[in-house]
């Protein structure tokens, strides 16, 4: 893995990320392909649109189909279809997220599969192996994401834990066969500035391809997300990408983007598609409104993508009612198409040293359509 | 409209159809878009594989979205983003497989909505108003299928019913303003050959710019359907085009068009895709078998379409599993491309009058997989 640091403006960066399956460009946006597939998208779809990195969950696939079957097709990319990057996470935000069915050791965690029932044990060291097989371009860390809340004290526990398992990660690493692939680590720490240090320090000794922030976008408020990430972010290797997990909003991914984050992965453009939101550069459409039953007017007349080139809101909004998958199809294809743009356009801002004004025109620019309604 | 058989081979026929909305090559599939979606697919797609027309049920997009909503859009084309033919049915077909909801007099149909349960009637004048707003290029009389079994005389006095309804259905279509768009009729009759010649009789005598055979694949062996269709359609008029309703699979379409017909609809290709059934040039293949679960081969080496030039069965069967968009999405191109490839080869085949090696080679070809099997 390579990266480079391109252009800065303030503490923004701009930057190249060269893996093994090709290039990315940061700021980025990962697509979140849980089961081998952004969910109603195809790999061509999603080059069509300039997806450069995908994401994949290494817990559901580790469950389904299972690492033999996608070994058998030399790992995900042949799997899947998509020859570029892709990201695994660990399965640790998975596994925990279980809930009443896992029981967290020293060891690792075991749980009943949600599939079948079955027994099973998650370790650093499993984690590791599993994306290996898969072929991950960048590796994460089996971490333990902290729940929120947390107690100064458990939060300190937990991160502990993260670390020792980050250690135990990187040896795995080590003794996989030479691969191209990257590795990075997490900072866990909750909401403790304190304990954020801490877990970035023994990270850094340990040492990593690249570092995420982790344990944040769960259920803590904005403002206090954000002060942990104006405080961490900055702290973070500066040679080295910078990935905010699970984050967010295209509010909070230009906040974040200022504050020198390089990649981010999120759910929701996809998720909410099939509900009927939308995001645009005019602010979010919920699509389902009995307002847009016959409105002819594609989603964002300024868009460039393919629904918003063929099709109306009116239409859209019935293949949803109706259930039909071209609705979540049309409404996925627009969300990400809108966040690839903006990511674009957050890049291009960078490099022309505009983006305090690129910001204010995007704050402005999303708030139209609240107002219209008004 | 125009139309032209170009080749003849015995009973087969290639044609050529000149719509309002562009030209159509027969033997023709129409592939069926309920609500103005062919499930799973979009318009770019189906032009990619080569549909040249599909068909829309009126019923369903009378009740939802509404004739206003699409209305607003300027008909049913532009409303779906399919700027080439559709033809529509009448709505007969759906309002009588509603069963216990519907009560039926000489005016029409009365029955409760299934999506809201107001209290509606279809009438031969109100089908033909609604297919004229939606722009149909082929519109389709407003008919009674004839339920199996019936007797002789329920399938007469139903039968009779129909004729009245095509002379009224066709009365409509004269008094909207003129249109470039043709209007078909529906021979009924049951399994009886007398009725299904009196039926024809009363329909050319109103005169029709084709005809259509109803009331076949309802549930009666496959036996009578061949006998009723090998009765039925040489008597057709031959100037015009003949069209086999609801009909099916690979086998079916290929003897009808030996007996003459020209134009085929059938969910079988969509709806099986998305159970993962799959129909191949070797035979059909159930791709949720676990024999299937590690298997890396496409789903047939010899097709060209996106799903087999990309992915292995295991994928398509590990999405659909996993309830994946994209494992409908793929199985979906995947057997309307074969459809398709099949209906221009069939017309080649009569263009080089060797319709009959082509037919059994057809044959062998699709008894390849079960005899693999065994």
């Amino acid at each position: 893995m390579e990266f480079a640091v391109l252009n800065t403006d303030g503490a923004a960066r701009a930057g190249r990320l060269e893996l093994a399956h090709g290039a990315v460009d940061t700021p980025v946006f990962m697509p979140v392909g849980t089961y081998g597939s952004v969910k109603a998208m195809s790999p061509a779809e999603l080059e069509e649109i300039g997806a450069e990195i995908v994401l994949g969950n290494t817990f559901h696939l580790w469950l389904r189909p299972g690492v033999e079957v996608i070994g058998a097709h030399y790992g995900l990319h042949r799997f899947m279809g998509w020859p570029k990057p892709i990201l695994t996470d660990s399965g640790g935000f998975q596994v925990f997220s279980l809930e009443s069915l896992r029981k967290v050791s020293e060891e690792g965690v075991k749980f009943a599969s949600p599939i079948n029932g079955d027994r099973l044990l998650l370790t650093p060291e499993e984690s590791i192996r599993i994306q290996c097989a898969l072929e991950s371009d960048i590796a994460m860390v089996f971490d333990e994401c902290t729940p929120h809340p947390a107690t100064e004290k458990q939060a300190a526990s937990s991160m502990g834990l993260s670390i020792r398992w980050a250690e135990r990660s990187k040896r795995e690493w080590e003794r996989q066969p030479a691969n191209a692939n990257a590795l990075f680590g997490i900072v866990q720490g909750s909401v403790y500035e304190r304990l954020r240090d801490e877990s970035l320090a023994a990270l850094t000794d340990i040492g990593f391809d690249g570092y995420a922030i982790g344990g944040l976008a769960v259920g803590e408020p904005k403002e206090t997300m954000f002060r942990i990430l104006r405080h961490t972010a900055p702290q973070l290797p500066r040679a080295q990408p910078r990935y905010l997990m699970g984050v967010g909003t295209p509010e909070d991914i230009v906040a974040a983007v200022a504050a020198g984050i390089d990649m981010f992965d999120c759910v929701l453009p996809t998720r909410n598609a099939r509900n009927g939101w939308l995001f645009t550069r005019w602010g979010d459409i919920r699509l389902r409104n009995a307002r847009y039953r016959d409105d002819i007017r594609p989603i964002d007349e300024s868009c460039l993508c393919y629904a918003c080139r063929n099709f109306s809101r009116a239409y859209i909004q019935h293949l949803q009612r109706a259930n039909e998958i071209l609705g979540a199809r049309l409404a996925t294809l627009h969300n990400l198409f809108y966040y690839l743009t903006l990511m674009r356009e957050l890049r291009e801002a960078i490099a022309a040293r505009r983006f305090d004004e690129y910001a204010s025109r995007f704050a402005s620019d999303r708030a139209r359509l609240a107002a219209e309604k008004d």
